[in-house]
């Protein structure tokens, strides 16, 4: 028997699960997008440029999670992370345009824009955007496209991504830099979660539960973000480090050094896992993801 | 007494449908935009610049009197008015931005991006888009939510915003032009009855009927608007006219001559008119907002 570390079984047993998921969504995602008109054949082809260029489908793994703990259904699951997959990349590509971040690179590939030209991007956004919302309300389940929509918009993503424009080239005090991080990023990630439970009819306590698994774990996902962009090897991640440095943005290394974020990451990785522990081995994804997103190297 | 003509009683009944209907929605939208966190105030401000810039507010005035016929619910009614508006405003945004129609003026004020920059247009779209659907959950009613997302994502006005994209510069024929406005103007505007209709929970014959007048309006409404390009008083108007001309964009007065797009117009209206033959006068503002569609002058 060959021993391994428990990060390396970690890794290898959720790299394995988000394989699984990702092939799941991706057959999900194909078939949402498959009967189409063909005068807008072009359109669709971008739209799935970016949403097949190699994402680790996280945010839908982390639903497909939550509705195997809460014994939900796999159809409604597909909707629902077939959607917030799609918002998360919408949200990519409109933000690496030239009116915003202005990125040629995203995950290895040219982006969006540079290959379709700026007013396809920005009707590809806007039309992954719309199909999100679609297939939420297939799910039969008003309250989850209320949920969705509230992390998504200006009380979520989209307000995260204004403050995050409003402090460019600004040095901003720690408090400010988490709040950003909690909309930009932290609001769709637990709101996977929280809407795998809706979906799922889960108790009230539950979705309390899940909702404290989902912040903590949003919040060092976005820590060790900051701390791959110092530290990362660019080939793994399919995009240039250093660059936060290069654009003076503020960031959890640069406010509190790599050794104490990454120490702060780990402690919220920690409550995430410990805000489980009422559930059986049923939990073990969700508890394997936390480990993984301290250990993930891209 | 002063006798007045039909036209004239018309245009009088019609504007003050319009301007009673415009105070609610404008009451409900200023209410969703209210309670916002004063880190996100800016984009709030530029969201409401352009949802207050002087729309007719046609369409949710569509959705009260679809709702007034078939008896449905007024709070519902503002949610799905508000939300169809916001809809019609995002794209109006977006299509305004350089990398697609690259307008300095929209309403008579300069657009969105010449005020508040190009980020904050694209971002303030993406909110309005992503609030429009949180309103929409909020009636309860998922099959809304999924006939709003397909008339305005790529099988609809997204599409046909792609589609118009693509036609830019070249001659299309009168088959080719029909499906770019059916998807970019008529489908926002026949969701919009057939939502007032849903949220009444109207009978399927009703649903079928709102759909062909709704149709049929759409397409005198485009027309119309094709005219006014030509022929309208830019003043009125509060944007320029010949703009199409100068922009070789194939029309309906380019392709058919203005007297026979008149027509054609008048054609429609009428059979958007005589689909109501079954109801009583609760039906007479649709009536009168049919024949109001050919006779504005903006």
């Amino acid at each position: 028997m060959i021993d391994i570390s428990k990060e390396e079984y970690i890794k290898q047993t959720v790299e394995q699960y988000l394989r699984e998921k990702s092939k799941i969504v991706d057959e999900a995602m194909q078939g949402y997008l498959a009967s189409v008109n063909g005068s807008t054949e072009v359109l669709i082809e971008a739209m799935k440029y970016s949403l097949f260029a190699g994402g680790k489908r996280f945010r839908p793994t982390l639903v497909f999670a939550s509705v195997e703990l809460f014994d939900g259904d796999l159809e409604k699951a597909k909707l629902v992370a077939s959607a917030i997959e799609m918002i998360h990349t919408y949200s990519l590509i409109h933000d690496d345009l030239p009116a915003l971040d202005n990125d040629d690179f995203r995950r290895g590939k040219p982006t969006l824009h540079k290959v379709y030209g700026e007013a396809i991007a920005l009707l590809a956004g806007d039309g992954l955007l719309t199909l999100a919302f679609e297939l939420l309300g297939r799910t039969g389940h008003p309250e989850v496209v209320v949920e969705v929509a509230g992390s998504a918009g200006i009380k979520g993503m989209v307000g995260g991504q204004f403050m995050d424009l409003e402090a460019e080239g600004k040095q901003i005090p720690l408090q400010k830099l988490k709040e950003i991080h909690r909309l930009k990023t932290g609001s769709l990630i637990t709101v996977s979660l929280r809407a795998g439970a809706l979906i799922s009819n889960a108790e009230k306590e539950d979705i309390e539960t899940i909702t404290e698994y989902g912040e903590n774990l949003g919040i060092a996902f976005q820590i060790v973000d900051d701390i791959l962009n110092v530290v990362g090897d660019a080939k793994k991640m399919g995009k240039p480090t250093g660059t936060d440095e290069k654009n003076k943005k503020s960031t959890y290394p640069f406010l509190l050094g790599v050794d104490k974020s990454r120490e702060l990451a780990l402690d919220h990785i920690k409550r995430a896992v410990d805000s489980l522990h009422k559930y059986d081995t049923r939990a073990d994804p969700l508890r394997n993801l936390a480990w993984y997103v301290i250990y993930r190297e891209k």
